[in-house]
């Protein structure tokens, strides 16, 4: 079977009976084991060891507290608020390199923590009437001072999935990857669509394909920004391919031969594989399992 | 099996390489066959046969179109912003009521044609600056007049699920609830998890039970206003329950006496099931033809 996926597995308990407690929650920073994450920005910053940095709280620093959880000791674990200003960006290539740094609970609880400092430092305004903001709930929402409308944190669904055809299965690539990089396809799931309407609709949109039978295969948060990929399988119905080159500039179906090359990062693969991080590379790992 | 789930199932091609090219999307404005959906605020408006109602589009209205798709006879389909000021509201008991009066097709069409003009109606200002924002992409977007930061609508993924212990399931109930209504305990999927995570952490919060062999079963678009509700079973450790009462007030298992029972409605059934229309109702009928 594949490994875990990346960015899952964060061994704390959200503690939400804490977060809308105010009383619990002002106890919780008052703990002497409580703990924040460093930051800068939204990159973690390496410890001496090589994993995340925690510091006890500053009590000078007037930024706001969120809390990630407690963890398995009782210690309340949280992060600030970015300051003001602070440079937030979709996908950091220095913390994807970064990631190997960390270990699987590590990367779990910095990229819940990277999507939630991100989500408030994009929304100190009221998408309704646009005034300033004000985090509650221990950071898990913000309101409105003005008309009082309650905002929360940001997950966007995203379909990526391989559609099969006999024992071929569909990669493409997107005019922005690596030399020879070939993942699954990918979109964003839209307002009036299920899961299996996103991945058959997608597979349309940016390849031409018709595909029946979606299955559901393995899920992963993806925290740049604020992602949750849903990994899918289909059955194409034909093998033929009209595809929208402003999305994907090549794309090709691929035997189990050639996937197992791209896995090994062989020389004389087809194609250049998605690294573990990503859950494209569980899916070609599991239909391979197959 | 079970009947298809609402909301899905629109019969309309969303047209994506039309909402991204202006002039296209001038020649879909210009189409004499362009209809609008009517609606009053986000609730839609029964034509004379009881379906939706649409209208030729008039050039003296001056909200935005946003581009619903192209139905198969070629014909485009808009539906305008809400007026400025117009009652949007998460759930309207009285469109809940008028549902029955769409087929399948029209419900999937007005579900994701209503969390859209939600999704406008409470993002005219810039979340990262509090700026007034315009919309582009044909109504998939909007963009900050100011700071050009891109925004797109919201969906809100939700898991919402049955645990299982041998040959019984677990049903809640919310303060809000109707008398003696029951369903699948559900909650919004939060960033840094995946589903199966999101499932677990969810009826341990809620019901203090601990599971493992999370399954994914369906999937389900639920405009009130945005959400994606993904359906799923997974395995109870013990039946012993300790609810979050101010999320549930009553939790009990149930056999499959009693889910056949309450799905057929009867007098004695010891609880009332979730309606046609919710995917806590396919989660139940799927149980009983495993």
């Amino acid at each position: 079977m594949p490994l875990p996926l990346a960015f899952t597995g964060a061994a704390l308990d959200r503690a939400d009976q804490v977060r809308v407690d105010p009383r619990a929650l002002a106890a919780a920073a008052a703990d002497p084991r409580a703990t924040c994450l460093v930051l800068d920005g939204i990159d973690f910053v390496p410890g001496e060891g090589g994993g995340l940095s925690w510091r006890s709280l500053d009590p000078a620093d007037d930024r706001a507290l969120l809390l990630l959880g407690i963890d398995d000791t009782g210690a309340p674990r949280f992060v600030r608020e970015a300051p003001v200003g602070a440079r937030v960006d979709a996908r950091s290539r220095t913390v994807m390199r970064m990631l190997p740094l960390l270990s699987p609970e590590e990367a779990a609880l910095y990229g819940g923590a990277r999507s939630l400092v991100d989500w408030h430092a994009r929304h100190r305004f009221c998408a309704v009437c646009g005034q300033p903001t004000a985090l509650f709930r221990g950071g898990w929402g913000r309101r409105c001072g003005a008309c009082n409308a309650e905002h929360f944190p940001r997950v966007d669904p995203v379909v990526i999935m391989l559609a099969e055809f006999e024992d071929r299965v569909l990669v493409g690539r997107q005019p922005g990857f690596p030399p020879g990089f070939f993942s699954a396809l990918a979109g964003f799931v839209e307002p009036g669509e299920s899961l299996e309407e996103a991945v058959a609709r997608e597979l349309f949109e940016e390849a031409g394909i018709r595909v029946s039978d979606v299955r559901y295969v393995a899920s992963q948060p993806w925290p740049f920004p604020s992602s949750l990929m849903i990994g899918c399988r289909a059955v194409a119905r034909d093998t033929a391919l009209t595809l929208d080159t402003t999305e994907i500039e090549a794309a090709m179906w691929v035997d189990r031969g050639d996937v197992r090359a791209a896995l090994s990062g062989g020389m004389d693969a087809p194609f250049v594989a998605p690294p573990p991080l990503a859950i494209a590379r569980y899916l070609l790992e599991a239909w391979l399992a197959l």
